[in-house]
């Protein structure tokens, strides 16, 4: 990747060399006999990353389509639900149950904090009328991963019939999920981030519990309809034209994927994370998440007093080539955030801290004082 | 296009090929003052080809996300509306009307037939409670161009308030319309038609009419939400992630256009649909369309007695790797399609119309004796 734009934002992620070949193959009829195999290695390889045998959906459309999808297919107007929020990415999925009339209890962490399993399962016994649970498994906001195994376990020892819901947009294929060992009802994830090609496709794994709940769900839909989509999988015929590009770029991804493995991809991000969290110490900055739940996809870092952002992010572009994204919402300004999710390794790391080190100092940082020794 | 699929179905469409090398640029920061000129370009482009000076936002998402986007917009529930259809396309307009708890009263043809603009004005005056049209510019299912000025001039002449929702997916580009002039409201299209570029992104120029409409809307929305949309355009970000691969192949498509000019290439369509329907005809084959209303976009043929569709379909693709669509719907098994949109020249038609001869003749088809002197 020497000659090309070390791009550490938190998706769209890198799209490896035979990944973007595949991007340029010429179109072919999504109703034939060729794409329809496409479509079926690519939905058995999402299998495998969502661990599920349960079928996994995908519309042409951003994340936050994907959990509008989640939203209306399994859920009636009036609804009890609970959103789980630990950032912008949790506030957006409560505003989605919002907007469509749900009645929605907000479960709120500070910025840079993880949900605790207690704290909802107290909730649950609070509203025993709630459907659903909302939540997170990784805040691309904050870079904070919840503990999402251990709130699947309160959640379903609380309440065996309620919903949950999980924005695993910037969390699956870099950090463990087990969507049926986990007992997840519908995990939403996006093209964009860990599979390593262009926005533009999210996928959702739908469980039995979720198909009942679809049945007598009352929300309108038509374009995310899950039983049309189911029937794409099952016949190979999609209710309307699907993303055609990305699913050859998908099927290619996959295959890497696939080859490289679950675990191993799972244990390259924990690795590459420590090595980003490590950099960012040793130059004196401070990061934004709970210790205890550091994501493996981004790392939030605090800005230092005295040290302009606009500047620092322009500089590293500029003089380094490398992409940093700045803090959103409430955190604009206050923090910017170093991606290392899908297509990256050690070498991509350390020129991002490299870069970072040398930004800094152009504004005259040198470290704090009491960091040294850390 | 030698060595390549000639690919006849009405869309997705081929892809030319420095557009297919603009889909394999690596990825940006989608909030990067490099992207927010790429979108800045699309979207004037896209004015050009709508002949609007009104925004032309834009969802990852294909045509059909376009059409709920235009409903859930600019209406509320137990809004009536009056849905005009004459096939596939026009009755999932409808549908998503209903869907979305709408009062729709429908306004049917027979498949093959035009819409009858008379026939809109009387139904405008028996429901002067009607808030908006929705109709097809281009069906795709039948190859019939609606006569969509006229319709227009007659809906603006009896209701100067009532919103005109246009589907011009699989016209826009290939037939004449001016949304201005016409004083269009919402028109939809879709990036995998006119524009040779992949599925995954619809398009939708939205009148002055229109906002006002959407201001008091009251149909539930977050992803399709226009005036989120519309700050996409104006401050160049997007309210989430947008289909990047897509907006690097539509701006150099769009280049290619803008060099063709946009009254070329609908006389180019109409000269290609054409020569489409004479080779047809030579062959003895009967159209299904209303020869008042044939599409530049697509013509769809009947298919003769004693001729094995899929027989056919299959030897024009692996004897001469020329595919055809078939029929849709009630007309599944009765004709087939040939797409002539987007990028396609006389050579790829002339090749298309040999492997329908070639096709036919494998079968032992000889024409119709009656048609000779036709």
């Amino acid at each position: 990747m020497d000659d090309e734009i070390n791009l550490r934002v938190p998706g769209p992620t890198p799209v490896p060399p035979p990944v973007r070949e595949a991007l340029s193959h010429q179109m072919m009829n999504h109703r034939g006999a060729e794409f329809e195999a496409i479509m079926a290695e690519v939905h058995a390889g999402l299998q495998v990353f969502y661990a599920t045998n349960n079928p996994v959906l995908t519309f042409p459309a951003s994340g936050t389509g994907g959990l509008e999808a989640a939203v209306v297919n399994v859920l009636s107007p009036g609804d009890e639900v609970i959103a789980v929020t630990v950032g912008a990415f949790g506030d957006r999925f409560a505003q989605i149950a919002e907007v469509f009339g749900l009645q929605v209890h907000r479960l709120d962490y500070e910025w840079g904090q993880a949900a605790n399993p207690a704290d909802i399962g107290a909730l649950l016994h609070e509203l025993p009328a709630a459907r659903a649970v909302l939540m997170t498994q990784n805040e691309t906001s904050t870079g904070v991963l919840n503990p999402l195994e251990e709130i699947a376990r309160t959640v379903r020892a609380t309440r065996p019939d309620i919903l949950l819901l999980v924005d695993a947009i910037s969390g699956l294929g870099a950090a463990p999920l087990l969507a049926d060992a986990w007992d997840l009802d519908v995990v939403v994830s996006g093209s964009q981030k860990a599979w390593m090609v262009p926005p533009g496709m999210t996928m959702l794994s739908v469980s039995e519990r979720a198909w009942e709940a679809h049945r007598s769900a009352r929300l309108p839909r038509l374009y995310w309809d899950f039983t049309a989509a189911r029937k794409s999988n099952d016949l190979g015929q999609p209710p309307y034209t699907p993303a055609v590009s990305l699913f050859y770029a998908l099927q290619v991804a996959l295959r890497l994927m696939r080859e490289e493995g679950r675990e191993a991809i799972w244990a390259r991000h924990a690795a590459l994370a420590e090595r980003t969290r490590s950099g960012v110490r040793r130059l004196g900055l401070e990061l934004l998440a709970d210790p205890a739940h550091y994501s493996p996809s981004v790392t939030a870092v605090r800005v230092p007093e005295g040290i302009d952002l606009k500047k620092l992010l322009k500089s590293a572009q500029e003089r380094h080539n490398v992409v940093f994204a700045g803090g959103q919402g409430r955190l604009s300004g206050r923090i910017f955030r170093i991606g290392h999710l899908g297509w990256v390794d050690s070498e991509a790391i350390d020129r991002a801290l490299l870069a970072l080190a040398d930004s800094l100092e152009a504004q005259g940082w040198a470290g704090r004082p009491q960091a040294a020794g850390v």
